[in-house]
């Protein structure tokens, strides 16, 4: 079902200031930055790898990233996987009784996404993908 | 410097329950567990992709895990990194004022391995290695 991990997300305060450490420092390629509002965030996208590095700041302060920075400060977020067909993960997730955030795929930057809920991973938030 | 995403690690409470999640809802194999006494810890190990789950279990009490564990809970605990070459890797860091865990690389199960500390990267702890 999973074909490797698309992304891994970190919660910043500030892209700009986390990109001192994930360009500057680790020499990671800044490929793409953009707005998703509807999560009220932004997003930096830093591939390594077949993956790639996503920090995301939060530009509401109701945003589910702020709320995260709050009680849990900077740090891993949640991880994303691919899968072929994310229909057919997500109905088959459901029937193992996993626990699900979004029970139908929404609409993402790179693809069609759904998020599993941490209670049902071991405390890991993830993200499926299954891409455009 | 940076290769590929080698591992993500989550900490768990039990490797046996959290692989009714991993193996059992979301297909992944487990290829590989081993007790790294050392750290105090049990790791079982799920390829995805070009890279790998890695579950970790507490097996002492005042391991860093089981400290972890205490403090926040099951959940993404480190990310892993490749590098061609880890000497240079540190040195690079170092000269770039990077906190470093381990100044030198020390032997591990897969390869040397330094980890990174998570007050230079945002939060996240991270380890490097360069393989066998």
């Amino acid at each position: 079902m999973i074909k490797k991990i698309d992304h891994i997300a970190i919660a910043v305060h500030s892209i700009e200031e986390a990109l001192q450490t994930y360009e500057g420092a680790l020499g990671l390629e800044l490929t793409d930055v953009k707005e998703v509002p509807e999560r009220g965030v932004k997003a930096a996208f830093l591939p390594v790898g077949a993956s790639e590095i996503e920090l995301v700041e939060p530009i509401t302060a109701d945003s589910s990233i702020a709320k995260f920075l709050e009680k849990r400060g900077e740090g891993l977020h949640h991880v994303c996987f691919e899968v072929e067909d994310i229909e057919a993960a997500l109905q088959d997730l459901a029937a193992k009784e996993v626990q699900l955030i979004d029970t139908q795929p929404r609409q993402g930057a790179h693809g069609r996404v759904a998020f599993i809920h941490p209670k049902s991973t071991h405390g890991v938030l993830m993200e499926l993908i299954e891409k455009h």
